[in-house]
């Protein structure tokens, strides 16, 4: 392999391989979106094998195996083991080729096992045995390969009406020296379409606040003392996952009476959901706002569309896709409504369908707060299936030409997986081997080498999410 | 031109190289779309000149010559001669750098007819002359072209009421080794927006099937037994062509009212013709599933759209677009309606407008069912517009980073040309090209180069499709 | 800066360089549209310091100036002086790489004053000093500059009211060989959604026409009488800024009915604006097709999407941004309306939202006219936020792909300042470039290097949009 996933992996110029090495690789890991459990950081959770850690919950690798022509009963079947999943998954990874599984798997194999060899039929058995041993030893506990990575700090993905018992205790552990905070994502209490589960929601919400939220001024009131708590225990970011942006208008009194509508256990109409989440991402964004939080929203995802197998697996089991909602008009006039009250926060906005890069690049600019500091709101990082080499390119390339590349807070991992911190690293590479292929082609300054590695390579990977999140 | 349609031509890499001639270059063609006609293969048509065979019907072509300032009557005047066109398409062809057609005329001079020097004003008579004296002979005729192409399978396209004989013709001569295979197209049947037609059509139809076509059951009915016989003559492939995907909730009763009322010589409104259409699709769905063939969907153009030089040349004649129409959504509907039923059959879609390749991309991953077999649902090869280097890049690019290139059924030409079939020689050499760059880049194993050459280059140019299709 | 901006900047390969240097560099510059004020060209404006000619209503470098982190003081405000906003530029400067600013701003210094440093903190005073004292020279006034680019013709962007007064002053003036033409951009005329304007734009056209504006048809008189008058200074196009086009059924009867609606001090609904401005854009296509103009069409923007600062400092300020509007059938509606008619004038569509590429590019194909001669529809260069390297070349291989590249009319700057004409030399270099690579690519014949020159280069620089617009 040491044609493939070698030192110079993706690093194509020399100017690449300089700005990699000198600049990026020493920089520590701020993992500030991310959907690990959080209790097998509290209780150090041990993996028993490679199939486990890899492929229990990674909708990702399940997708390209029923595409390779799996039968499902190995790929979340309860009645084959590990061992036998795991073989179906070395027979798909050569098939994975060109695919960013295919480098994922073997820039794992390697950072973290130092296994070398491509996975295939033939070499599966020694891998899957090999990798096994080592994930049994503490090394490689949960905690054990944050160290490994070099993480500074992870944000998880939290329900207002979590406890965060995990977080607590793992901040109450002075002798581990990483963060991980929580991440306030109250989707479930914009859910008003599903009064039912909505209900259940409230009552949920209201016991973890110890409020009776029998009506909308209640339930602002039962999140923000969530809101508040969430704070205490470090989190420092929300995040959204829209179709796209709500920004109808309300009254007060429209937003109470279809709150009340729906506790009454009535279906509201098309035009009181929008109407309703119009409202409560308004206030989701005063109380970041007020906090001094990033608010964060991840739009334009179509989901569980396979309705045969959403039925047999739930959500996240990889049959979501791309969506192509039409989204300009309504999150201008969303960031607008909250800027003209003087209450956006810092902002990070993640499109799904690579056609909106340019849009957002450009939205984004309409926005800045010269008077907050360098890049208040932010293009996020190529997100899902964006998060790739040709996704990342394309994400670095609008930003690039459209805003200031030099500001931008970086990678993230939103994995559920403790092996997918590689990731950070496949993207500096991506960025530094952008980067020297435009000092060589005379497009930067090679004069500037040491600049470019400083201020951007080691900001982007690094720098500016530490001084932008402010843990 | 030995610097540029050489034997190299876009292989740019070594690797490129040594992947085209070793694996590509020898792979048979199965042309699983196309619109030739039939009769010219059943009667084994000899062109009299290179202005017929490439001028006539060739849109393209005429887009073009409009576009260079050529005058109506040298593209599609009756008071022109072959010659006299041929003569302005020549001095069109210089003024086409950057165009396929460039590349795609060029390749049929050398590959067809052995001509290495460029179509231009002052080549113009040789070539000509020399061409057409060949065309002229035996070893030119449309079954020549297609034995000289080392094809193995085309598809036509063909309307349900369509007798199909001259495929029966075809098939009965057992000397001839090339199948030639009907493609069940039944927009016809759907364009109740237009009743005076439709009632016209269904008289048609009603005769092929010998069925009385009086209500909608009959339609059905009727449809049945041409499905059948399409099947009884080979058909394995159904095409839709459609501005965008119709996925309506209705009942069996809306439809036979729209029936009744669309019969009755009325017209019906958009949500009817909507519901109609939904119908449909799903009707034709269930009977390519059960029949075992695979479906394809053309959509996203809009066509005619110059109503003056339709008026005056009709559909099909240089005046179609590229369309920017709201689809995920819909589109997901549609194949979940199918697949809750058990009823999805293998499925093809092809976008015209690219912003949709990541959408479409991801949409093929929520149907794929392992249980089939590999790539059940496939994201189709560059589609008209897209139907050139760029194109087909983006396409290869997106299906490889978002979902497995390995399985891909490949190319196609769709076109009436027996001169087109370079288009595959064209679509594997940037296959080949885009693979031999990323192992020189160190994106893939330079070590696999054999196994990207068996199970990818030589499967997406030919195998797959083979299996796939079970023609 | 010898590895930077020098004279084979951005060019690639031997045949970029041989295409730029013998074909692209000594051709003039046709700016066929722009926002110089006219005024500064009528009295050879001469421009007291560099802060003055590149930070005033530079809309462009504010945006990233407030993206950096630069108080607004130091951008907007009447309270900070010429050198302290420019040192906050320069400060901005090198965070910029990877923007277009970055490359005007070096090629800016290197071609108007010979300055071959980086503009950073530590070099800002010298350049300022430097490059101020220079505009402070006869040879640095608004004409110096333009006449020291090569400019052949300026076309300004003028309201249907103005008395093109600064254009007959430059016409009169025999003694500078440049001309400046004004452009039709009727804007106001059609802008009825805000009826209290719209009533006092009316009056302003009214006097300017010696025509009272108190009907429909009297609104079409003063229009064309002022159309008129544009042309007698040698008005030879129109423009029109859009979200989206609007091609609603309407009838002359209506649109009366709306106009009294209007000046009665109604406000009109959505759907009468709509019917409108679809009103409108027919007449003055009518009226530029009458006249042998060119029309074009800036699509696709949504503006002053920051009410807050829209309010402090008015339109054009930075704080607008790309759409996603649906077009192609509304577009294609529209332009088939005055083609049906035998009224489609020369047309150049531009699109901000490159998804919208491969539509443009193809829609153009539905309306040219070889009885025109060639290129009569043309997909615009690329605009606004597009103008970059990463947009030029999207545009350029879109229109290359789905059009004829070769029948290109090219470059404009659409700027508001002296020092933009680099930005023709940066085009010219990016499509040399271009063509280069596909030369050394084998995807153009080497041999036709001289061809593509004469026939691409020369006439995409220049030779096109002189015979196209025959001003």
């Amino acid at each position: 392999m040491s044609d493939f996933i070698n030192d110079d992996f993706l690093l194509q110029t020399e100017s690449a391989r300089r700005l990699y090495h000198d600049y990026a690789v020493r920089q520590p890991i701020i993992d500030y979106h991310c959907h690990l459990i959080p209790a097998y950081v509290a209780d150090d959770h041990q993996f028993n094998n490679l199939g486990q850690i890899w492929l229990e919950g990674d909708h990702y690798k399940w997708r390209a195996m029923r595409t390779n022509g799996i039968d499902e009963r190995f790929i979340t079947g309860h009645d084959t083991s590990d061992w036998e999943k795991f073989e179906k998954w070395a027979e798909t990874v050569p098939f994975t080729m060109c695919n960013p599984l295919y480098h994922w798997t073997h820039l794992e194999l390697k950072t973290a096992f130092g296994v070398g060899k491509l996975l295939n039929p033939s070499t599966a058995k020694e891998i899957y045995d090999k990798c096994s041993e080592m994930l049994r030893t503490p090394e490689f506990s949960a905690r054990g390969l944050m160290k490994h990575y070099n993480v500074e700090t992870v944000c998880t993905t939290d329900d207002p009406a979590d406890s965060l018992e995990h977080h607590l205790k793992v901040a109450a552990d002075k002798a581990f020296g990483i963060k991980m905070l929580p991440t306030w994502r109250p989707d479930k209490a914009m859910a008003v379409e599903n009064p039912v589960a909505y209900k259940e929601y409230l009552i949920r919400l209201g016991k973890a606040a110890d409020v009776d939220i029998n009506s909308f001024d209640n339930l602002l009131k039962a999140l923000k003392l969530r809101h508040d708590f969430f704070r205490s225990v470090g989190c420092r970011l929300s995040d959204h996952g829209l179709e796209a942006f709500y920004a109808e208008d309300y009254s007060h009194e429209e937003i109470e009476a279809i709150f009340n509508k729906v506790i009454g256990g009535t279906m509201p109409d098309a035009a009181e959901i929008a109407k309703f989440k119009s409202a409560m991402l308004v206030e989701f964004g005063i109380m970041d706002h007020d906090a001094g939080w990033t608010q964060q929203f991840h739009y334009g995802a179509i989901r569980d569309n396979n309705t045969r197998m959403f039925r047999q697996l739930g959500p996240d089991t990889g049959f979501d896709s791309i969506g192509d909602f039409t989204v300009a008009k309504s999150m201008s006039k969303f960031f607008d409504t909250l800027d003209r009250q003087g209450k956006l926060a810092k902002t990070i906005i993640y499109n799904l369908n690579p056609r909106d890069n340019e849009l957002v690049a450009t939205m984004i600019g309409n926005f800045q707060d010269g008077g907050y500091g360098p890049g208040k709101i932010q293009f996020g990082s190529g997100w899902w299936f964006l998060d790739q080499k040709l996704g990342i390119e394309r994400q670095l390339g609008a930003l690039g030409v459209l805003g200031l590349l030099s500001r931008f807070v970086g990678m993230l991992t939103d994995s559920r997986s403790f092996l997918s911190y590689p990731r950070h690293e496949y993207f500096r590479r991506i960025l530094c081997n952008m980067l020297g292929s435009q000092i060589e082609q005379g497009q930067l300054p090679a004069s500037e080498i040491d600049f470019i590695g400083r201020e951007i390579v080691a900001k982007v990977s690094y720098g500016n999410a530490k001084e932008y999140f402010k843990f």
